[in-house]
């Protein structure tokens, strides 16, 4: 049983900490790796000893954050993750499942926060962690947001919001975001590199992905695909097909969209991306994957027709369920 | 010679006429009809007659703005356009430049406007004429922003910054997003409706552009080009075809994107998108067009392969001036 905490016990005791570990969710997106990165650099300025830890390299994009990365030269003491809402979640290389048993603090948004961490500060109105540590690293734990933490704050709040289109975006969402800019993060440059630079391999795999584009339910579910061979064609990074995501969704009349990536080992990882009053989580959970209520994931092992018939009967029972309840009983 | 003014003047002389008429520039776009809608509904909750007037019909994706329509019914005693640069913008359409050369005030952002009404209040800083508005209503005009006024001046403030996207995205347009999201505006539905609602028309019309893609300038160009038959083809709406305008840009090494658009009578319509040091607007001037450092247009009559070398010309002058500027020289 985890101990919830609230802002200035989680800063309290990062203050008293040195030593700190700071672990990210394996394939990192913007806020787990935007968050670990500026936590550390706060830390740093706190004259502390910090670094970041993750499973998997980072995507190249993000390469401009200044990241200290976990190089085994100190013995950890005190172990904090950011962003990760399971266990399952860290991943299984760089040997990060050694410190995961011993998290002292976890910093999340995710509601369905597991609480493995021995104390465990978990805000689900938050549009993401670094909209939390906007404020908690400079009025909580003391440090000034100099534009390289801003930068790295900047780059979380963004991308888990869809740069502000998300439905998890609030008037807070935004007033991070003024903070941010005013504490020197450069947006003009980070939402170049963040929305407005695509590969000519992206560029290519979009158009592979409009070709395979395919209508189901009566057009209430589109679905995109792209097997192995494709993906390895057009040479475009898988951090990259992320932002593809959300392309079957956002076709007029479509309620449930979901991307079918083909994985190394065969299996097949599938996003689903909802309209409001569908769940995308519930469609996810019930194939053991899980996440947010309108943007989720689950994998799928077999080949692309078990793939499809196994995700579509969710997304029916799913359509089905929540029609039936927006009818009034007679 | 125009009057420059200030918010509280502004104000002063609304709260002090009656019978107002708010125009709009030609081909309306979000903030010039987000604002004229927020204002309109601002001025008659002071109890005001009031009523917008736009050269063209708006796009159908706008529906949702609550809109009186001027109808001949009351003779306009005061006359204030908003985010109209000039004249020219304001089209011919329903008898708009009868109005046009008695305007008592102009509200815009941009800061080449032309100084063609009587007092003008042009905040060039300001992302959109809705950002303005969204302090200028509640504290100067003195009218509490309602959820109705605060979904026009969302709409205005997130299509003219791509959703927070563009470089005239600042700290106050951030905040202002947080304000109007306070007074109700209800951004999960309108960034739906605004950014993620794709017709299918416009999906095939995206995947016969990416066809059409072209590079030049040793790739620091990228061109789209749709003709009118396949605009016809596709049946998608001009003004979805708007956003297709970012894509060439967004490609990597590509500092200029052109998207050429036939229109009914042959001419293309050139859209000029630049990455930071490029001037769109200096490229989209020369050929008699205008707009923003980032994001301007003109049009081009004449077959596709003039317009292709006409604007190309350009681009290559303005790369080659700045690349000129860029190099100290010896």
């Amino acid at each position: 049983m985890t101990e919830s905490v609230d802002r200035q016990t989680a800063a309290t005791r990062l203050r008293a900490a040195d030593d700190i570990l700071i672990l990210s969710h394996k394939n990192p997106d913007g806020d787990t790796i935007g968050s670990a990165t500026g936590l550390c650099l706060a830390l740093q300025a706190l004259g502390k000893t910090a670094a970041v830890l993750c499973s998997d390299p980072i995507p190249k994009m993000y390469n401009y954050l200044d990241i200290t990365w976990y190089d085994g030269s100190f013995e950890p003491a005190f172990v904090v993750a950011v962003d990760v809402a399971s266990i399952q979640l860290f991943g299984e290389n760089n040997n990060v499942q050694d410190y995961v048993r011993r998290a002292n603090l976890c910093i999340d948004h995710h509601g369905s926060n597991a609480g493995y961490a021995y104390a465990t500060l978990v805000e689900p109105q938050a549009a993401a962690v670094c909209e939390i540590l906007t404020e908690l690293i400079p009025d909580n734990l003391g440090v000034p947001l100099t534009p390289q933490i801003a930068a790295c704050l900047y780059t979380g709040l963004a991308t888990d919001t869809g740069c502000f289109r998300f439905t998890s975006t609030t008037a807070q969402t935004h007033r991070m975001a003024a903070r941010l800019i005013e504490a020197g993060a450069d947006i003009g440059r980070l939402n170049e590199i963040l929305f407005e630079c695509r590969s000519r391999s992206r560029i290519e795999a979009e158009r592979e992905a409009l070709e395979s584009l395919e209508y189901y339910c009566g057009g209430r579910c589109a679905m995109i695909c792209l097997t192995r061979d494709q993906i390895l064609q057009t040479g475009v990074a898988n951090a990259e097909l992320e932002d593809l995501t959300s392309l079957p969704r956002s076709i007029e009349g479509v309620d449930v969209g979901l991307t079918l990536r083909q994985q190394p080992d065969g299996s097949f990882k599938i996003s689903v991306r909802t309209s409001r009053s569908y769940d995308a989580c519930a469609i996810a959970r019930r194939l053991g994957g899980g996440g947010h209520a309108r943007a989720a994931g689950c994998e799928i092992s077999g080949n692309l027709d078990n793939a499809k018939r196994a995700i579509l009967q969710e997304v029916e029972k799913e359509l089905a369920r929540q029609d039936a309840e927006a009818e009034p009983r007679h």
